[in-house]
């Protein structure tokens, strides 16, 4: 399947390999949600996957591939947030060697919980080096595999397996999606998610839910072609920072998406508040660019269901503190 | 069944009942969880429960068997906490009018929560009056029955279908619990689990956990009678400060706990940060005890299976960072 788009059969035997390795998250209901919204939100809870966030599902389902030769070898990913979490988490499981390339400045506690999964950690300076060559550079040397954070479609096939629970949660609801909005990055989980919930309800509209100033699939979608960030500013929403939609990725989500939202820093904060509140779950600012879209208004999901995917929750008890503050 | 105790088919009639009106909250693991404990611990995140937290089983088990008359009559309660919410919000759903009397001083945020779910609030004078006179006054004047917030079977019997639910999922996970755990205030929680924990696994060890100088019900299980608590320092678990273990639900649990556990301030801010790092979930300090007494190694997790409830997680924006921050 290598270099050629996933399908939803791919998503169905990457949820067999996540079989007793993932944890099926819960899809919850808030009645207050329901109140705001005037509609029926259903919200998909991956803050509460292994590693704190959806990217384990891709790592696993890429490395659960590996023929004997690359286990042995092992795998090589740049990245200083969840990917380079999922994929060292996987490797253990599966007792495949990873590297992961992380700048040296990198905050302390993402590096430590890295090593904590069993990862090896090889810092770069970035304003000197370059995290691709050093990560090819390392792959090459000992014929380890580079798994890429999106561009990928066995990693792609495993983010889509939050879609596919998000369908059998809802149909075990006895409820039929209207729309599913997640976040996006590189756009690896919306385009997974994305297909398995058109196999599953074929009139699903599909969103992307990005920062503001970096809404590089909502421009592009309005362009018919792919637009790139340009936004050099500080940004809440630190894992959700590519600089434009993957290749793959976006052949994809160019045909199936219906739109995009970009959610300011005080309506992600205000998301952030209400997870708090009334869920009762912890999300860092890129998981709940989703809900944002919703709470805000941006996303109309009167009379609609509606499913919106926290993505992820590994923020610092600082940030946290000063996002669901006064 | 009023004045007798429950059985584990009251608790089986009660999830009939609570079937989809309760969330059937997850059964979470942890691997860090597992590492550190040296056994295989089994959460049961009651913090995402309906109102945030258990009481809302409990209320909602008693409203649904109101006679017609009670029905228009209503509820009466008094609380300030995690009761009040889960009774105006069963009542808000059930069609049936509740009234809540409640301390003039008490947070205002638990005020407009409890109003937020449909209920009159009454408040009275803390340093005056008598909250049980002015409620058993509210009762009489209306004909409305009074729903105490655990010594009342059909409370005790919804509060133990968590207990019903623990054990399902474990036995979906292959898992046969050697010991559970759940914090104690009147000790209606901690009855009703332990009675559908014992059915499930007879050989079970039943375990309170309370805060260290409110654990009346250690103490009554080591003297053999009940003691009462003679605190009045401020308490960091603010829902746990019974004076002393409930009439019926003492007489359940005399004879099915194996032991109590207190734990420290200290000890429930770390089992709280945990909880926000590892788990990725919001918890109240009353809701962390049980989490506590694992991770302090107050009990001994190490190659058992410990299912631990975490009860709640109603707590203002300043008490939770204060918790979970340096």
């Amino acid at each position: 399947m290598s270099g050629t788009l996933p399908t939803a059969a791919d998503i169905a035997a990457a949820r067999v390999r996540l079989s007793g390795q993932a944890f099926v998250t819960p899809l919850l209901r808030s009645a207050e949600l329901d109140r705001l919204t005037g509609g029926i939100v259903l919200v998909k809870a991956e803050t509460l996957q292994r590693t704190g966030s959806f990217k384990f599902r891709g790592a696993f389902n890429r490395l659960a591939q590996f023929t004997p030769e690359q286990r042995r070898a092992g795998a090589v990913a740049w990245s200083s947030g969840n990917h380079a979490q999922g994929l060292a988490h996987a490797g253990e499981i599966l007792g495949i060697p990873t590297t992961i390339v992380m700048p040296a400045d990198a905050p302390a506690i993402k590096v430590a919980a890295t090593r904590g999964y069993g990862a090896e950690v090889v810092l770069y300076d970035r304003a000197r080096e370059s995290r691709e060559e050093i990560g090819a550079k390392i792959a090459a040397a000992r014929g380890a595999v580079i798994v890429p954070p999106y561009d990928d479609p066995h990693v792609m096939a495993g983010q889509g397996t939050v879609g596919a629970e998000i369908a059998d949660q809802a149909k075990a609801l006895g409820l039929n999606v209207d729309a599913v909005i997640a976040p996006a990055s590189g756009g690896g989980l919306i385009a997974g998610t994305g297909l398995a919930m058109k196999h599953a309800f074929p009139n699903v509209a599909v969103y992307s839910a990005e920062p503001a100033h970096y809404d590089d699939h909502r421009r592009s979608l309005a362009a018919g072609a792919r637009q790139k960030n340009t936004s050099a500013a500080h940004a809440l929403c630190d894992a959700l920072l590519a600089p434009t939609p993957g290749d793959l990725t976006w052949a994809v989500n160019a045909r199936q998406l219906a739109g995009g939202y970009g959610a300011t820093d005080a309506e992600v904060k205000e998301a952030m508040k209400f997870a708090f509140r009334a869920l009762k779950l912890v999300v860092e600012p890129s998981g709940a660019a989703a809900l944002a879209a919703v709470l805000s208004g941006a996303h109309d999901a009167k009379g609609k269901v509606t499913a919106v995917v926290l993505s992820g929750a590994n923020v610092d008890p600082a940030t946290f503190t000063a996002c669901i503050g006064p």
